[in-house]
């Protein structure tokens, strides 16, 4: 991880479900100040933007010598930059991270870096949804908490991991629990049936009925079954 | 902000230019554990899913109460709870959310929460893309730093804002800054030639230009311009 900001990790990441595999070891997090690699006494990191315009722009000949250096330390691992102009992240992208090496993952700040670094190192532009947040760090903990999550031996019931939203390309069903009756709502009659099969049929209808409700788009989609 | 990891926050919102509007009184934020309305001496919260099936749901008779509490701290505040069965956040949903009193935000773990929760409050269920993460917390951040930034008084710059991706329906034009020449890239010529309206001429054709090659469903959407 690349920051301007490392005292941010990890952060969430330290905590519970992310937190327990970090301690165990499973995935490890190295934040690398970015400003370490600033230029002169005051360690620049920015200027502003040529032609002109508000904020300021991360330098190429800042960021070059601190990719090099995260490359260095994880040769295999995708270099990726968080930006909304990037290609959404899914569940699929995150199963694919989860299989590889790592990754390296440049958090921006101010108004973006410069162009010439993208092209340059081949970045992956990734971005975690249709809104513009004041930096990267906090896209790269939902990529890394999305894909530690799907890490072997991080959840305990892998079956957990196979009826989620968007694993078959579907929305998740409804959940329910104890107490049989509250505030006057009842629990739907056939999850107290004790009928596996007939409990199967109508989350899965559910799954449909709500996905086809709310995201019609992704019925679209073709999904393809994990063996 | 309902969760059963309230030492998460703030967080990365402490830092940087949330963490600054924080100090600076512009927002502040209730960290409201959910135990504490758990039941027994255990303070138990969760319980299994009613009809069998992995993991633990959250269970109504808790987080009622908890609700109720954090109602009564800000009644005119919209009820979110984050899932990726939700709606997805969006930057007008955020600018929405910044023109509010607030947002009480339910972050879930484990397998979800009892449905009858979301009914009964008319909780907008709302995610921050189709990935799943190990609980809401991290979502709810996201979704509070994409509105913070939008407050008043917090990007000192305000012009900074509305070039910005999604704001005119586009994605974001590239930047560049100095150096002039990096690893044999040049600037592109236009920036450097002192001409203000062929540059924003520029800028936007690279707008247009990008989003069409990344994101044409975008350019199908039609966004009101702010005043």
């Amino acid at each position: 991880m690349l920051t301007l900001f490392p005292e941010m990790f990890p952060g969430p990441l330290g905590t519970s479900l992310a937190g327990q595999a970090l301690d165990a070891g499973i995935w490890s997090l190295n934040a690398i100040q970015i400003r370490d690699f600033g230029i002169g006494k005051h360690r620049q990191v920015d200027d502003s933007p040529t032609g002109g315009g508000a904020g300021m722009v991360l330098r190429a000949d800042v960021l070059g010598p601190a990719l090099d250096h995260a490359k260095s330390l994880n040769p295999g691992a995708p270099l990726v930059y968080m930006t909304p102009r990037g290609k959404r992240l899914t569940q699929q992208m995150s199963h694919t991270f989860a299989e590889g090496p790592g990754v390296t993952i440049l958090a921006g700040r101010f108004e973006g870096i410069d162009e010439r670094v993208i092209a340059h190192y081949g970045l992956s532009e990734i971005s975690i949804g249709d809104y513009v947040l004041s930096g990267g760090e906090l896209a790269g903990m939902v990529l890394l908490d999305s894909v530690i999550r799907l890490l072997p031996g991080v959840i305990g019931d892998a079956e957990s991991l196979t009826h989620e939203s968007f694993e078959q390309g579907l929305l998740e069903y409804p959940h329910y629990t104890k107490p049989r009756e509250w505030q006057g709502h009842a629990t739907p009659d056939v999850l107290l049936s004790g009928d596996h099969k007939k409990i199967a049929a109508w989350r899965q209808a559910q799954s449909e009925h709500i996905t086809a409700a709310r995201r019609p788009d992704l019925l679209a989609v073709k999904v393809p079954k994990k063996p």
